[in-house]
């Protein structure tokens, strides 16, 4: 992407035009169940559970998932006519790319044998229809094996080549690279990096073809030579959970968390927003009645508060609105990162939510080898169904709760899953202060202390 | 600020104009050392340091500095001819602005008694000559003040009011100000945050008019209803120093630091290049040697690093360059944050520099009431010449070695800032490893325990 595609993209000459008159189409994204679930039947509803709670469902038992990974999901509450949630894992098998002699640099052979392998989970909550989650969850895996072939003799190696070939143009290189503290990490977080982005084009194209719409959040896990990689596009979340420690190893991405970056991008172009929305924040969204007062704001260049003399334009829809769980942009949208929306516009108006919205993950890295593993350590992986309802606390307590007394069971990581999601279902006593999921919700407990043992490939 | 200010006055048509004519100036801002060294002499170089050592410099024995803080500098090693590092500190004496009747909303009384007293401490790290530090030492308390007298209504109220005024246009006011979690505090970060912008006007202003030129870091403490404020544009650093904890006050804000930043400001408007510089990161300045090779490179959108086809576009000069300390945006400064620099421009071209830096601190609060203080805990804030030669942890040491055996002298912390600093000056018998530091260096040590005792106001 560069600036002037960026501009010709989002900024065209006023008037706005309409979204492309749509052609012919191809046929549509067929909705679906992740593939791993394939032989098992909805779950028995838990008895202690409300009547008309929703089944959940795992994994046939005998199936097992990479590292033995736990799966489990449920339906949302007839919100939606699916399940916008998908689910994705996987072994990753990454060829060698070998580059031909000096005068013939361009060409290079994929050697068929793997080289390197890895394991990948992912989590795609959808919007706006299923679609945009069934495509991330059939090509970013694909994506991202890509993107680590180009770079895997980088990945490989002690310490990354400056130039890709190993060829060293200047004998003071690898100091260069060294003394930027480039290390295999960093292409691997690049290799990330690249593939949101390229699978989120692939999206657009797709959906433009099919004439659908929707975007996703995609939350993936990339366990690679002794590494753990958690890339985060959206309000997914995966954290740690050991005997003394819950570790949080991604952060939401909303309107919320990302105030400043959407009011600076609007107030650069401030012809994204139509004359329709005000960029500034208020407390509340500001009525005639506050025309001339002093009240309390926040700019894009703000971490404080101030007070500003109210104008009319102030009264304008706020760009983002509202508070914590009901907080939109422009009014539409709850995440600021993600795959999609490419054709999504504020209803009846050409404004459109895109350029506002990251395809690019955040990556942290969990150093596994180094972690002097215990047999009860767990990533848990999941979508805002789940962490809408349960804190990371609880879901920690829920989890050492659970293992100590299932250590026979093969199945019992999803049994975990399972009974993780079935706390967010209410209670047939409908207790008091408990909270209901009425979402989507979908997760993975991946155990870090059997990692490579069982688990067959997919 | 607006978005329209920005472009009229920094993306003019091409081809780039000149600098202004200057038409006749006004006087030149006089060169001075801060107020509150008045009275004493340049003391006498530390007897076991190199006989060419410069001497270090604190306020006289008697002259106490508010909250009985301790002060020193030193000289570069003729680096510059002045002393380019200015200090400030005094009380900040807060008047009350008093609205009118509801008919006259836009009237105000500034009550002649000072209404909300608290204590400011200022570091400004100067280059290009050391005007603009001069003029921030002059002028960013009275753009503090100001900007507090202006929201002071709100900073002594429980909760800040959603008006100004008092007023309460909708009942539900204080439910939205408190769901937005609006702290008292919020106000004096936004005050601290436009205090910044306005100084950085002011100064350039006043250097246009002067004829003058430079720019300036700025690290500012401020004491405050029971809470320290550490608000820093520039690489100055602040940390607490305890008997048994090192917290970190600020972070450095430099090329390197705000790499994404800036790069995302020449994607998007790649005419602040001139085409003379590459967006592009690199391990090292390319050559023609590494043209068609696949090197190791970062644009904006990156947190990891990829590898790409050299072109010719990326042999052009890196927008940042160099390692560390050496790490220059444009070529030219090494720091990213601060005031002034408003006509700096790359030598020998129209490139501007002030397009990519920001004015706006970092702003972090310790709750210092809630700290359990104990008589030995200092906040330690100095200029990069310090901090380059030694580590968090060497000056906590040296700190926590000075303190306990000088309990008896009211001027110890100026005696600890000066100890510091000829730290940073090397031996007389140059021992093995030992750094040196040839820049300015300024210290403040603020012992929290004594607040409020002693020091008389400025």
């Amino acid at each position: 992407m560069s600036a002037g595609w960026f501009r010709r993209r989002f900024l065209p000459r006023d008037p706005l035009p309409a979204p492309r008159p749509s052609g012919p189409h191809s046929s549509p994204v067929p909705y679906r169940r992740p593939r791993f679930l394939r032989g098992s039947s909805p779950g028995a509803a838990d008895a202690s559970r409300r009547p008309d709670a929703r089944p959940v469902r795992s994994p046939a038992r005998g199936h097992a998932l990479p590292w033995n990974a736990g799966y489990a999901e449920v339906i949302n509450a007839e919100k939606s006519e699916f399940n916008e949630d998908q689910a994705a894992c996987g072994k990753l098998c990454i060829r060698r790319c070998e580059f031909g002699l000096e005068e013939d640099k361009e060409w290079l052979t994929v050697c068929p044998e793997e080289f390197l392998t890895g394991h990948y989970w992912a989590l795609f909550d959808g919007h706006g229809g299923p679609a945009a989650a069934i495509l991330a969850a059939n090509t970013l895996h694909s994506c991202l094996r890509r993107q680590l072939e180009a770079v895997v003799e980088g990945v490989v190696a002690a310490q990354p080549p400056m130039h890709l070939s190993g060829c060293c143009v200047c004998p003071s290189d690898p100091q260069f690279v060294e003394e930027k503290g480039i290390r295999a990490e960093d292409l691997v977080i690049g290799a990330l990096e690249s593939a949101f982005q390229e699978c989120d084009d692939v999206i657009g194209r797709e959906l433009e073809a099919s004439g659908q719409a929707g975007g996703c959040t995609a939350l993936v896990a990339v366990a690679l030579q002794g590494k753990l990689y958690v890339a985060n596009a959206g309000d997914s979340r995966a954290i740690l959970v050991r005997r003394d420690e819950i570790r949080p190893l991604s952060s939401e991405f909303t309107p919320e968390t990302e105030r400043q970056r959407i009011q600076q991008l609007a107030f650069v172009y401030p012809e994204l927003l139509a004359g329709e929305f005000t960029r500034l924040e208020f407390p509340r969204r500001l009525k005639g009645d506050d025309l001339g007062q002093k009240v309390l704001f926040r700019d894009h260049h703000m971490s404080g508060w101030s007070y500003k003399w109210v104008e009319k334009s102030d009264l304008k829809y706020p760009l983002i609105h509202g508070q914590g769980r009901q907080a939109r942009l422009l009014g539409t949208l709850a995440v600021s990162r993600g795959l999609g929306d490419h054709q999504l516009r504020v209803l009846d108006t050409n404004i459109q939510l895109k350029p506002f919205l990251l395809s690019i993950p955040q990556v942290t890295v969990l150093d596994v080898d180094q972690l002097a593993l215990q047999e009860e350590d767990v990533v848990v992986m999941a979508t805002d169904g789940l962490w809408d309802v349960l804190s990371n606390e609880q879901v920690a307590r829920l989890v050492r709760s659970f293992l100590p007394g299932n250590r026979g069971d093969p199945h019992r990581f999803s049994e975990l899953a399972k009974m993780l999601i079935s706390n967010t279902q209410g209670k047939e006593d409908g207790a008091t202060e408990e909270q209901v999921s009425y979402d989507d919700v979908s997760v993975f407990v991946i155990p870090l202390h059997s990692q490579g043992q069982g688990g067959s490939d997919h």
